[in-house]
């Protein structure tokens, strides 16, 4: 492939062939909405398909399909409703908004490139899109100013930290570098969360508050007992949704890569949390990946690191053996749908990025013009979902397990005066019992040293009707009492890779796009046959009726092969018609010409090569299924085919 | 197949097995949501794909995948907005909100019930899902009450036009008939518009509104210009959508049947509104359907005709060819995916249901315990959608096509008096210019005549700041002209197949449920093997190792054909593995045995009957790939293959 990439022109292409457009566009349009046409409706269809066998059918997943809208309480319970926002800032003068991160970014990008200019360094063109644009000629930044070296220091610090900082830290970076709107200079409100769910309300009374989903992971935590008990109560297993989820963003804008309505396919793969080893790691610990661990992000270097999984593992950086096995197997599968796979790394969160439950978290970064992109990521959540979920409804979502051998323990337990206890509490009495007969091996032991010393207790009791609980030691003892035990209980830990499909697709548009070194204009997706929207070209040399039953029978032939394909029977030049085919990334042409009523045969043509071939029918349609499905390279697949010289493409 | 149908013994398995659940159940569920479990996921993905072949890749038509979230604007001009509501009424003592026309329906038919009873006629017991139950058993109407003949009539005739019902007219039967809330027979407020769609706000000030679209079919029309230009240009043709739809239910029942959150896959297809002839009418012409047309349901009567499509298009009953060919196509797709054909009836809308722009409209029924269930309908939407949205946007959503030779016509035209045309209107001048120049013929024919009268036309145009815009003789001229023609310019119609998937699959469930005659414990869901989620379950004999190897070789076997199988090695007994997955619908079973070791050979069963037949491995797939892919039937399958007795279902 050659000729430097140009997005301008892939846009283009994207856009006359109607991969994907903005939605709404005759009314015209809303920002972070997109309609896919129908070859990028196929090519996501494609890449679905391939990510079902490769994940679900091949490991035996459960899949499941749960609803986007989704009640106020489940979302408040995971966190969602207080904790699921990004930061903006108001212009009071103008009405504008900007996401604070965002914002600090471009400016900070921006005066670096000015200072480079100043010192009289080339400046690399990292392209962007047209809303970014569009904001950078309204930066009032006077350009090519020259900055202290130690600022140049700070403001590189900021940039390789920038997911990183909070609300208030962003605040005080816009106060101390004097950060404001950038098209009027004018400084702006402190950064204020906005929660990103799309809000409604259920049911004709409009009390029932609902949001759309943020992620799908949340109904296949619901129906962890469910699951469960479907995989006859083996451990570990996984389930896994493919579903639209929502997020309203403040400033949607890359295309593709930051939208408001996106399709996701997530996996929930629950496992032992005192055994987070894997059957299948054997097949994919030699398997080198590019990875970027945390420790080095925060010394602020871009330096990554290509080592086997095993290693990644057993060295630790890697937190175990499940976490490195997806990460082994979400990089077979990106590569397999046309990811090149020197623009993928795998990205370690920085501790001040992750939820304070995650264990580790790493995402599958994918390089395109608009810098590297988080398309994958893969988290180790602990049990905090389930145990969440768990307390709230009293619903418990765990695993039990028969001991090989009964065990014999030594448990605090609580001892209540029943009779004393119902008059002393009278309405909050069955709550206080619930509540110490909840508390763990760890609280119990805290309690009885408050009990042995005090002589009472006094605690906080949700939804009692009395602020302070005081349990006298009359009515209650806390003792050791020994027991045997058959069964263990735990809340399994959920390991989740978590796909964004549509950044995915973009990015493959950009790693498969390139323009003929002989024509500029001619340009070309190397999609693989494996997911091109459509595999094969039929192309008539001529509209004369004689064609007509040789036609026929290579229709006949693909569709009893269930291969996709389109007829080209314009008067256009064969050339041409496969040019546009070529902008559709359809792999395959087949010619049919006069020769072809007399011999059955037909010539297939491949997309990037223009290498041509010609054979029975039965024998090219046998390569192009090969070929598409069963992984044969071209060379192996044609070599039973006569080589093939002709100006078709010219 | 035999036993009655008992729907609580089908809803025990469904959620035993996982088909679906009620969405958030550890919540408490919220009414018209549900999740889909691992049976019930696979189930509907093989549907879908399934008419993804039989629609969108053997007719060759354009898939999109449009947004759900959609803005205000879109869908009032679409007319949801104002018209997309159910009639609800308030009790405003309780606080209960009611659907009107379900209301006066139970109401109805339980006072129906009561005359029955009263005239010691035997009851047929409808099967009533538990919300309807439970309502009922509050129902206050005193039972056996034997009603005047007169009454009886009425009520059935009202009963059978119950679709059409606008709110006040069921407000007057309401008063009429004394109908209120049931639990008290206290009266209830009016019958109110409740608009069905779930609102939210797009974007962080808040100011976009949007909803969730009620129907794919919006993003397909606005997308018209682009899928015409993806076709080359060529009519007619048809796009698709599978996705997701919404609607705010007020009483959400009947399980699948009415919800909140559901799967549509619709189809758009555009023709000439002068030529709904189709190409492949032919080929189905000779389709015997089950017909009930509006002039029969308009006399009371459920009477059907069995007829060939081509004889109802013939006779004009149903409007035209294009709508005759989807109503034979839906039916193959429906008895392919094992809908029982003597439970599927096609009825049309009567004229009071309809839109008033609808040329003709088509359900497809299905029988189930819940009565008559639309579950695809079959809508001729004439040129409206397309008209609307091209008049609101100014954007063209229209046919341009060379006329075989230029046509020579006589049009009317406005001439107008630039000159004096600005200084008299003002700001008004562009509004009243374009409104003049949009008119269509036959407007302008009345306009010319009033010009001609009062010297002066008086006239109300949106969007003016005066009410009436009065345009004198000597500013407007209205005259015919001679005009050569070379291209014809057309709005195209719209015939629209929209499928609700989980009515159909719900639908599937009841027709092929049933329980063994010798065991009425044992059940079978007896779904197509081309939709069942598993195909083949695999029982070893025993645990035993030697078996593994010989297993392994079937499941790389069944893999490389891309089978979706399970295996069973549990310790339960070879009968009680296969009736659990009877209950799962799965169609085969491979038993493993110790002569397998020895020969290579395994045992093969088949659901329904439960016959056995014997061969090798190779041949065993082989005849499960052609009953499952190929649609040859058990006996010509396995023709090949010895008959086997045994006591596996013992």
């Amino acid at each position: 492939m050659s000729g430097e990439f140009n997005r301008e022109q892939l846009e283009s292409v994207l856009k006359r062939r109607f991969f994907y457009a903005p939605a709404f566009e005759i009314y015209g349009g809303v920002s972070g909405l997109y309609d896919y046409g129908p070859p990028g409706c196929a090519l996501q269809a494609n890449i679905v398909d391939v990510w079902r066998k490769h994940f679900i059918l091949e490991e035996d997943m459960l899949e499941v399909d749960c609803t986007m809208l989704t009640p106020h309480e489940v979302l408040k319970t995971s966190g969602h409703v207080d904790k699921f926002a990004d930061w903006m800032c108001r212009d009071l003068k103008t009405g504008e908004i900007f996401r604070a991160d965002h914002l600090v970014e471009e400016v900070l990008e921006a005066r670096l490139k000015g200072d480079k200019e100043a010192r009289g360094e080339k400046v690399e063109e990292v392209e962007e899109d047209d809303q970014k644009k569009k904001r950078k000629k309204k930066v009032k930044e006077i350009k090519a100013v020259k900055l202290e070296d130690s600022v140049v220091e700070e403001y590189e610090t900021i940039l390789a930290k920038i997911d990183g900082y909070s609300g208030p830290e962003l605040g005080d970076i816009m106060v101390k570098y004097n950060i404001g709107n950038p098209a009027t200079g004018e400084p702006l409100e402190k950064p204020m969360a906005f929660n990103l769910m799309f809000e409604t309300a259920i049911g004709p009374s409009g009390q029932l508050k609902g949001y759309l989903r943020p992620e799908t992971a949340q109904g296949q935590f619901l129906n962890f007992s469910k699951l469960l008990d479907s995989n006859n109560e083996k451990m570990p297993f996984a389930s896994a949704s493919i579903g639209k989820s929502f997020r309203n963003e403040i400033s949607p804008r890359s295309g593709l890569l930051r939208v408001r309505e996106f399709l996701m396919a997530e996996i929930e793969h629950f496992v032992d949390p005192l055994d987070k080893s894997h059957a299948g790691f054997k097949s994919v610990e030699n398997i080198k990946l590019t990875f970027w661990p945390k420790e080095v992000q925060e010394k602020g270097s871009t330096e990554t690191s290509k080592i086997t999984v095993g290693e990644a593992v057993r060295s630790g950086m890697v937190d175990n053996e499940t976490l490195g096995y997806f990460l082994a197997r979400i990089y077979l599968f990106l590569i397999k749908i046309g990811v090149n796979p020197d623009r993928l790394r795998f990205r370690q969160h920085m501790s001040n990025e992750m939820a304070h439950y995650a264990q580790d978290c790493w995402d599958a970064e994918l390089q395109t013009s608009y810098g590297w992109i988080e398309c994958v990521g893969c988290a180790d959540r602990s049990a905090y979902d389930l145990t969440v979920h768990s307390a709230r409804t009293k619903e418990k979502l765990c695993v039990r397990e028969t001991l090989p051998e009964p065990k014999v323990v030594e448990r605090l337990e609580c001892q209540i005066d029943k009779k004393r206890f119902g008059p002393k509490f009278r309405k909050d009495a069955p709550k206080v019992e619930q509540w110490l007969f909840s508390r763990t091996e760890c609280e119990l032991e805290d309690l009885a040293k408050e009990l042995d010393e005090k002589l009472k207790i006094t605690v906080q009791i949700p939804e009692t009707t009395i602020p302070e609980v005081e349990i006298p030691a009359e009515l209650l003892k806390i003792e050791k009492v020994t027991k045997t035990e058959h069964v263990r209980e735990y809340i399994p830990s959920v390991i989740e890779p978590s796909f964004g499909i549509g950044r995915i697709l973009y990015s493959i548009f950009e790693h498969s796009f390139w323009s003929r070194p002989e024509d500029s204009a001619r340009c070309v997706l190397s999609l693989p046959p494996l997911v091109a929207p459509t595999k094969v070209l039929l192309v008539p040399l001529s509209n004369h009726e004689t064609l007509q039953p040789v036609l026929q029978v290579v229709k006949d032939k693909l569709k009893s092969k269930q291969i996709p394909f389109k007829v080209d029977d314009s008067s256009a030049s064969i050339g041409k018609r496969y040019a546009r085919n070529d902008e559709l990334g359809t792999p395959f042409g087949i010619t049919i010409d006069f020769e072809s009523i007399k011999d059955n045969s037909v010539t297939l043509r491949e997309r990037d090569s223009t290498l041509q071939v010609r054979g029975s029918i039965e024998s090219v349609v046998e390569a192009i299924v090969n070929i598409t499905y069963n992984q044969v390279s071209w060379k192996e697949g044609t070599k039973h085919l006569e080589s093939f010289e002709s100006k078709a493409d010219e």
